[in-house]
């Protein structure tokens, strides 16, 4: 059955990119900068991603296109801060794709935009498959899930464009060992950046914020 | 897009259902009851399941099927436990399916064995939707991921026999309302078990291996 699947995932992935291709030349158009966010559940993605419209809003307008399976939870959290929000619910579905991704740009406001950040699914296998047309890929992971994800879930870390490791105010009970992760990254995927943060306090996130200014320019 | 991914979902999953048929017979025929243990990536199913082995070793005659997308660290970490454990590796598959459980079970001498535990990929998604054969479905949920999980990832809460909240020991540092938690699982899945555990101090797990002594039997 494995073989099956995998012509099925490649005829997909396939049409996806195209699908991809076509969303990042709509933005290219536009002068606008798309960041797919990525993570496992529960990683911090929504947090960060709240912490960053705070700071940034004044010099960006920002949007966000929020996945979810199930629920319009972290949607409604982001809908709070008073910036376009398009909630994308997948009924089940594991990742968003680039159609999905079209969809939703459709229904913004592109002339009035600068900085799109994309909510995946939390999952970190399957959203690593499809490019949605962002320009950069960000991985989320936190302290708690463990410094061997890396090695256990390789696809999303290798083509990732910055890792930010989350929750490094709870550092001190948990088996991570920080100072040796930049090295896991930077030995499968050189280019990638590695930050340390806490959305939580806010320690470590100006490095973040550099790098998107850094990326929208 | 959505709708064709859905037909082919479909076709998979029923011919997965059949398989997970005969593997369910397969173990029954040998008195061998198995147990599916799903969560998230970091949730602690690999400690877990090795504090199980360790204290019920004495009583059952346990094997574990370890499915891992690219590495063997957490078989490598079982295999020092000296019970049989077969790895499958999905090469970036999202879930293990009946047919790799069925070709683990081949490998194993079934005759000496009276629990099986799968400790699945980490993907609180892909894996809810595959019958793999076993008996029973456990999922782990760690504190640091939050306790909105189970309404954002609900298929895989709604179809658990077990809930293990791990982690319990750091309980105190993350936002996680332990007391109501059991409600919003009663909700959904009125069966379903809640166990509060640590992997990590024992706290909590002898209702956990209570619980596999009487599904055991």
């Amino acid at each position: 059955m494995s073989a099956k699947t995998l012509t099925i995932k490649e005829d997909i992935l396939g049409a996806n990119r195209e699908k991809a291709e076509i969303n990042r030349k709509l933005l290219d158009g536009h002068h606008i900068v798309m960041i797919n966010v990525m993570s496992s559940s529960g990683s911090g993605k929504t947090s960060l991603i709240i912490q960053t419209i705070n700071r940034l809003r004044d010099k960006y307008r920002i949007a966000v296109i929020e996945g979810a399976i199930a629920s319009c939870i972290d949607a409604d959290k982001i809908t709070q801060e008073n910036i376009p929000v398009v909630q994308i619910n997948t009924a089940g579905g594991c990742h968003l794709d680039a159609q999905m991704i079209k969809k939703a740009l459709d229904t913004l406001a592109l002339g009035r935009i600068d900085l799109i950040f994309i909510e995946n699914v939390g999952n970190l296998v399957c959203t690593a498959d499809f490019d949605l047309g962002a320009h950069k890929n960000v991985v989320v992971l936190s302290i708690p899930e463990g410094d061997d994800k890396p090695y256990k879930y390789p696809v999303m870390f290798v083509e990732a464009d910055v890792v930010l490791v989350n929750k490094i105010d709870v550092l001190r009970h948990f088996d991570f060992k920080l100072d040796a992760f930049p090295g896991i990254i930077s030995g499968m995927n050189p280019s990638a950046k590695v930050f340390p943060v806490s959305a939580k306090t806010g320690e470590g996130l100006d490095r973040w914020f550099s790098w998107i200014e850094e990326a929208s320019t």
